[in-house]
């Protein structure tokens, strides 16, 4: 858990907090004048002695991105914070910069690292204080100090922080339970400080094993909606509804939805809006990929997958009884290129080939496979796998 | 860390460890007649409310296996503790008897839990005082308590608590650094108890978060060891050491062996009772599965498969260029029936069908990309792709 620092300017009161944009003022009411801005701190000098790996923690990848970038974007999300202040080392600055820029991060100032903690936190604060005149950075009523790797919190863990800020003077008592930080806050910057107990998910990655903890609970987290995009010629009661209900049946706490793309595809825009991860493509009728295609067009121009890989199951349903599958596969071969190409834009491409049997158990039996293969492809985002053509 | 608790038979000296078979005395050797009876206890009876899931953390799978058996295979490692008690609830009894059964655990006597941990531990330790007249085991020396949902340790850890156990008399010292369990012990067993420091990796599985990263570091070692089945037609050179070159560069952590089978197949049978998890066999000159077949009947008769699942890739060379992929895959698809087959014996087989190209450079491709896939398949172990046919 960290401390939350409130600066020297007293303020006044606060209030509900209102969603909105990044910077907009924090409790801003119609009938409360009032403001609280809100900064927030990242030390992220450590060099990751305890993790057993070359690569200090807050840089090790989760899931293909750096883990500070995962705990960047938690805070972005939080709408009240207006400056965010990292801490780095000389060394990686420029690293710091390119993850940055590469996972597109707003709003994100870099100040460098002191020889301790405390220092790299004091340096952090300096910066937002205001008083140094090339300072772009307005200076906050309250600092959130949060750990580079703690990826994992809810915005009402920093709302109770930021309450405590306001509530707490500083106080003898506080600071019996207090940590490093907060002595720091309180000798060196005039500041008060105050504990704040948070949930468990706010645990900070210290070993390896919390990085595959890490990973496991990102990847379950972005599994949890899938948008089946059904075959315009498709007619209801068709495979592709029936793949839905037996992929709602496999994967009861996931939100399956199922859309048919409109005329100028603003219904599947919303839905990539929406954050969703993990589609699955319905090709029903033919053996081309022309749903899939126009899916992983819009997936392109999209920013979606610049966060995380985004996985698209392209389907299709072919009665095996008809001839050889092998002649069928033949022209569903090219998939392999085609994967190479949006892997690119980190979408991870696979095809899936079910038995469209007249035999109805051989049906069942074929989809609920499917559905077993596309919660084990969007689950694991494994990029080995792009571009193969999985059969159920 | 869990304590360690001295019975009320004064032990006589410790030497160092001899390695041998379960049961056999501590210590013993041809100049000291003394030998010092270890047994675990095993409090299993918790519920798992911090979990926050209905299955209590012990009975959580982790592999497919209950976590409990994991930490039941970890102690058995481990010859000089002679006997296992696991306390269990009544209602969790049944559930017990068929893990051990199950996952053919020896040595391990049950007992009902107490309506709390410390009633639990407290009827673990009845059991082995041997005062009861229906009592089978014998009355052990050192007793080691250690938590049901702490599967990771090393031999050293419990040597470090069986050593302080017999350092150690009962000092008001240790119990100011105590927990909960070394009070226990002093009050109602009459006995002696110390806490001793554990190392980091005897972490104890509390959250579902841990219960991820057990997983992927069960995942990790098991895939340390590949051993490649090397086609008996193959000539050196050929595609399977080129392949085994490329594994090697691409998995430079994991240890890579390569062997080709005797006539009576007694090389790949000592490889399997080393305990390796992961098989990559090569059928280089045909289509067929000989070679994969022969692995698959040794695996088959071993108890290999019984704790872990075990990965078996079928690797098919062929040049992509001589005539039309699908009609190659034609012969290979049957590989879909037989991978059903043995996964009733957990064995997890896929096929991978590799380029042997005439362009070096082509060649050069597909074996990295195999290698790729080759180590996707053994670090997930996921049972949704057996039988799938690859392509690389």
């Amino acid at each position: 858990m960290e401390p939350a620092v409130r600066g020297r300017r007293g303020s006044t009161e606060l209030r509900p907090l209102l969603s909105g944009e990044r910077g907009a003022q924090f409790g801003a009411s119609a009938s409360s004048p009032s403001a609280l801005a809100v900064a927030a701190v990242l030390p992220a000098g450590g060099c990751g002695e305890r993790m057993g790996v070359a690569t200090p923690k807050q840089f090790c990848r989760v899931l293909g991105r750096p883990l500070i970038s995962h705990t960047l974007q938690a805070l972005e999300r939080v709408c009240w914070i207006k400056d965010i202040v990292v801490v780095v080392t000389g060394e990686n600055m420029e690293t710091m910069k390119s993850i940055i820029q590469k996972y597109q991060h707003k709003g994100i100032s870099l100040v460098e690292a002191g020889a301790t903690r405390h220092r790299s936190i004091f340096n952090g604060l300096k910066a937002l204080a205001g008083d140094q005149a090339y300072c772009r950075l307005s200076r906050p009523e309250v600092v959130i100090i949060h750990d580079a790797v703690r990826p994992f919190f809810e915005e009402d863990d920093l709302l109770k922080v930021v309450r405590a800020a306001r509530e707490h003077g500083c106080s003898g008592y506080d600071l019996e339970f207090g940590t490093e930080c907060l002595q720091l806050a309180l000798k060196y910057c005039h500041a008060n400080a105050k504990l704040v107990e948070g949930s468990p998910d706010l645990w900070k990655v210290t070993y390896k094993r919390d990085l595959y903890a890490a990973e496991s609970i990102i990847k379950e987290r972005i599994s949890q909606k899938i948008c089946i995009v059904m075959d315009m010629k498709e007619e209801k009661e068709h495979a592709g509804y029936l793949l839905e209900t037996v992929l709602k049946n496999e994967l009861n706490h996931v939100k399956v939805t199922s859309v048919v793309p409109c005329h100028d595809g603003s219904n599947i825009q919303h839905i990539i809006l929406e954050q969703c991860y993990s589609f699955v493509c319905m090709n029903v009728m033919t053996t081309d990929f022309q749903n899939t295609q126009k899916l992983l067009g819009m997936l392109e121009e999209s920013n979606l997958s610049v966060l995380y890989p985004v996985v698209v199951v392209s389907v299709h349903f072919l009665d095996f009884e008809l001839g050889p599958l092998s002649q069928k596969m033949e022209s569903l071969m090219w998939i392999r290129k085609f994967a190479v190409e949006v892997k690119k834009r980190n979408i991870l491409l696979c095809g899936l080939i079910i038995n469209y049997s007249q035999d109805e158990q051989k049906l069942q039996e074929s989809l609920r496979q499917g559905a077993v293969i596309i919660a084990a492809l969007i689950k694991e985002r494994n990029s080995a796998l792009l571009g193969q053509l999985l059969v159920a």
